[in-house]
């Protein structure tokens, strides 16, 4: 089978009119709907695609509305396409608990749920953009009924996107999502919910770690909600987990066990590794160079013009701003062995610098 | 009193050595010491000053040695410059533990605690650098016995590098640390812990949350357990808050209590706006331009120039790889009310840009 259109989308949200917009960008005929007129108007006006009319028959339907209310709707469109061969799937945040609504479907060979790792702390049909899903990992997770042809379609909407397909079943999908994306924003939020209670006076003391730990938990609450107990059974599985060496650091901490608490933080150093690097390929060692700036954009793009020169590829960027005076210090991470090159070749042009 | 100097550094590590070559470099003699001969050879050797002689008589003596051997190193030097006006600091990571060896020597008046916000990922002499402490908030922590000179001639020694001082009681500092350093830091290795053994493939769904997240969590074992254990009644409180919430967590998650789980989110919110913001005011809302950008250096250095053109502010800067394609995302972090401004400036430059 091959992605032909029409493509309808039903949820015309962040996801669902991003995914409309570059659907539209790839000459398909897209077809929107949402319980909100309005939304459908908006998404339409942008370009994203028309409303769809009754009559109406698309090749495949992607179902884009909140985690509560995925397993029904997706049941749903099975029912009115009964019969037909229009594929389904959804993009939705967590697979086990629509795809159990759905498993005793007499139609559900038709259904293949899939996940995008893409987001925004903007939603709505405003919010979307062709390029959301460019360069993004976007799970496909087929389950055991689920017909060859859909999932083949699912796979080539995908990649029409610029998004990097990865394989995983259901409950994998959901395991591999509490791991690196529920759990990690709960412990954030518990980590943040510490500096809301604490003196203004302590807060001058935070550096790069903290901002960074905590970070995620900007996060809207409602969504993270939804989202962490439609993952329930993975998640709680995982919190035991961490429950269970929390309990272990507090004793190692409590009793002066350094060995016992060192055990602890090797594991996560371990866990750091683990991340797959740029491209897909194993980490490499990096190495930070620190750049003091005055704080005006100009000296960014200066910087940037001079670390260009030396050929060495800068693999990520930080801005640390001081707390108190114009002054910013720019971190550039780059590959371990290159570090010292790229330190002397700045202090060469005059930048105040440091590894 | 004035800092006219010597200062002598005692453990010529990446902190005393930078600290060294900060005060060297603002015409003050500096007198080294260390256990290892090599290494104040070598810190002399990069111009951090000369090695202390018998004889040698220093304004301030700043103590720069592990956490462990703090209080006894503190208390020998106040003890051999008995009778003298000799001020002593520290730069160690804990204050409260290394006070408690020093409270009730005589010559305690003459000691004043410190501790600057800053470090590298390498340790050594070698790694120093003047530059180190440029803008970063360096604590002051004066004891209820300490000189009011003593104080003035510490807070000099902190704006001579640059840093900026931070006035906290020694048992304050400490709390704030567990807060804003060690409990994250714990938090970030028991996350990174649960990757240490996830399957490779559900990592591949690892996006910028989970590695922001972890990214502490790469910092030395062995130091980090030294610091948090000097640490233990701060950091035991605070776990035992942190636990606590886990609880709360699941026992939301597990019998479905939205509200809850929303409350102990709502708190994270509010936590992440609590971080002071940029020249210490006030965190302002912030929004991100997403722009997809070939994987060259040649790639960052035209986008800025063409960031730059705007003249918006750019706060902050991420880049997401493509695990599996030579394509990088770049997050360009500004002011929310400039977002859609930069995002119309970079489309109309042909980037393939989108909030």
């Amino acid at each position: 089978m091959t992605l032909t259109g029409p493509v309808e989308v039903v949820g015309t949200g962040l996801l669902g009119t991003s995914l409309a917009l570059a659907c539209t960008a790839a000459g398909l005929d897209v077809l929107l709907s949402d319980v909100s007129a309005e939304h459908v108007r908006t998404a339409s006006g942008l370009g994203a695609g028309r409303a769809k009319q009754p009559g109406d028959r698309a090749q495949v339907v992607v179902v884009a509305v909140p985690p509560d209310h995925l397993g029904p709707v997706i049941a749903s469109i099975l029912t009115e396409t009964a019969g037909t061969d229009t594929v389904v799937t959804d993009v939705g945040s967590v697979k086990a608990a629509p795809l159990a609504v759905v498993a005793d479907h007499p139609e559900a060979a038709r259904y293949v749920g899939s996940h995008p790792m893409a987001g925004s702390e903007r939603s709505g049909p405003l919010a979307g953009h062709a390029a959301l899903f460019e360069g993004r990992p976007w799970a496909i997770t087929p389950h055991l009924g689920s017909d060859d042809a859909a999932v083949e379609l699912v796979e080539e909407l995908v990649r029409l996107t610029g998004a990097v397909p990865v394989w995983l079943t259901p409950d994998e999908h959901d395991r591999a999502v509490a791991r690196t994306s529920h759990v990690p924003h709960l412990m954030a939020a518990l980590v943040a919910g510490r500096l809301a209670e604490a003196p203004e006076a302590y807060l001058n003391l935070s550096g790069q770690g903290v901002r960074d730990v905590t970070r995620v938990a900007a996060g809207d609450p409602r969504l993270y909600a939804q989202i962490v107990t439609g993952n329930r059974d993975a998640v709680l599985d995982l919190l035991g987990e961490v429950r269970e060496q929390l309990d272990a650091a507090i004793t190692a901490i409590g009793s002066g066990d350094r060995g016992g608490l060192e055990e602890i933080l090797t594991r996560g150093n371990v866990g750091t590794r683990a991340i797959p690097g740029k491209h897909g390929g194993p980490a490499r060692p990096m190495a930070s160079v620190w750049v003091t700036i005055a704080d005006e954009p100009g000296q960014l793009a200066t910087l940037f013009a001079d670390a260009v020169e030396t050929r060495i590829s800068v693999e990520d960027i930080r801005i640390d701003h001081d707390p108190s005076r114009p002054v910013g210090l720019v971190e550039l991470v780059v590959d371990e062995t290159h570090a010292d090159t790229l330190l002397e070749a700045l202090a060469a042009k005059n930048w105040v610098a440091h590894r």
